[in-house]
């Protein structure tokens, strides 16, 4: 399966719309998310973020942050950790909250998951996106997963 | 593809089964509801809701609202925004807001996302259900998606 | 259709991990998890818990309980009643709640729904998952769908 890292940000005049705005700046503003929790298959390909179709089913793992009290640091990280068998993601998400403590955090998860299913990890990446709060604002951090296996 | 909208409200001996009432009452109560986040492709046709076989995976945009404060005013709405290359899915709901205040913040957060793709309504429509609230209740309001295009 | 009823109880360093454990322990842990709302076509036949491939997109109904709190008794709880024509599929869950009260709510909410549609219960099971917390603990119970019928 071929999967993708993207993450974006945004202010916006009302919640939804502050959403909407960082899905665009993540280019997956333009179809349809379908969260899903957080495994991949073995022999996951990481590409860059395509072109996706308007409208289209989009399965992913998404991970949000959003805050209207100007100042505020927030944060959304998404991660996996892929090994021989399969892999794991992980989303987190805070608002001022350090980036190093939230790297450890996902960094933490992920080990954990992956040796509690007796693996060892081949790959590891995290993707994390930060924005200061002017406004009304969220950011997104997201694991796009293209021609899902399904059941 | 073509899309269906519709509502529905109820009262219910739980909030479970308010839900589930007002899901019947809206014809889709007999189906497994995916929810999706709330783009549609170019080329949408709104068709009045067909008969959907018990069971069936269906995608959908849900708006719902329930409360068990007896006299609340409680209102779901769904809206769509459909310009020539994609399509926007808005929903919002409330507890004793003015259903006039509720179909201007869906028309406005609808103009937002289209005018920020820098596209032009060509279709825009609204669906909104209200209900007092007897005891416990619960209204909804869904854009069915018929079709959908997987990715 | 064919379903299956697995639950499963766990353990963990953090909320995520202690969920992630309890899917494992429901034989689960592995798959992309899908929520759907809750019902069943006619014809549904109950199987055991076959082995999912590692990353496959999942269809279920998923009841979950957490707590951070020692001594806390959890319970998930996942129930369908199959009618003739359909079937539907309640989920409930409690902290510190009679296994006693949580069945009965369960069978009430699982009648109601059948009684609504005018039809008549022909299989009703339930499946409850309890734990004592130690530190972080998180309960499971699920329906998984196998080969759904897709709209």
């Amino acid at each position: 399966m071929k999967i993708s890292l993207t993450k974006g940000k945004s202010e916006g005049p009302t919640k939804l719309n502050a959403f909407d705005n960082a899905l665009l700046d993540a280019d997956i503003g333009n179809v349809n998310l379908i969260p899903v929790s957080s495994m991949l298959p073995p022999n996951t390909e990481v590409i860059p973020m395509p072109e996706l179709k308007p409208g289209e089913m989009t399965n992913c793992v998404l991970s949000r942050q959003y805050s209207d009290n100007p100042g505020d640091e927030i944060a959304a990280v998404i991660a996996y950790a892929q090994a021989d068998e399969m892999g794991c993601v992980i989303e987190t998400s805070g608002i001022n909250k350090s980036v190093k403590d939230l790297e450890e955090e996902a960094k933490f998860m992920a080990e954990y998951m992956i040796e509690k299913r007796e693996l060892e990890i081949l790959d590891y990446k995290a993707v994390i996106q930060t924005h200061t709060v002017i406004d009304k604002a969220c950011v997104v951090a997201a694991l796009i997963y293209h021609n899902p296996i399904r059941h």
